[in-house]
């Protein structure tokens, strides 16, 4: 059986993003794989209480959400190693995209942040829970220590 | 950051467990760790029509059951060479006894495998799913090609 060759971190920003990154790092090395990061931003339309949706995020605000994503990504992928080709920041809604990237880029291994959900947040899933339902390769979920 | 020193297959009899198995020794070897495998034979009780539990399933079916799992779980073990010790069958809950027994026995990584879910099948989640939620440790779900 054949080793992962394409690794891809998505990237949420939580506080243990740092343990994600260098599990995969380390996975990629072992596999000599290549190793790309995502991060998706949610492109959430801002609602009024009818909830009708109101006014999307705007061209200023979408951009300067991408920068600030687009930076985060590159500090995260600065400490592990990942060059600027391999970094993809995008609006858009993170399950589908962070699966269609994967795809678009034979993705075989997507290593993801799992955190501990209660309650409400267990039925509403998480991103982790997103991507292994519609995922096409094997994902990983990192368990994170939540606080 | 250390490797993964315990990893545990969690076994469900589909037609592509040995692919789930192979990948998880190629795991274990890789990171030098300690490779298990468990199976929960999960414990239905026969309704009648009015939804009323008439009868749990009898000692004798919960023996022939065990016994079942028992052996295709040895046989799986054998392909991937896991001693009888580390080959752990139980009547239970899935969800709940995988990640219990990945607790008792300092599993740091569950190996378990994902199908692809549509409608229903979805909004009721898999084992996988299911393990995702609740385990404290990584889970690795490997992406299985339903027919």
């Amino acid at each position: 059986m054949s080793n992962y060759q394409h690794i891809l971190i998505a990237a949420d920003f939580s506080t243990h993003n740092t343990l994600v990154c260098e599990k995969a790092r380390e996975i990629a090395d072992r596999n000599q794989a290549k190793l790309s990061i995502c991060h998706i931003v949610e492109d959430y339309p801002i609602t009024d209480f009818a909830y009708e949706p109101m006014i999307s995020v705007d061209i200023d605000m979408r951009d300067a959400l991408l920068g600030s994503g687009k930076k985060q990504i590159a500090e995260l992928a600065k400490i592990i190693d990942i060059p600027a080709e391999n970094q993809w920041v995008e609006f858009g809604n993170p399950n589908h995209d962070i699966v269609r990237l994967a795809e678009e880029n034979k993705v075989d291994l997507i290593v993801a942040g799992s955190h501990g959900r209660h309650g409400i947040q267990l039925l509403l899933g998480s991103t982790a829970n997103g991507i292994l339902h519609h995922a096409k390769c094997d994902v990983l979920a990192v368990r994170l220590q939540d606080n």
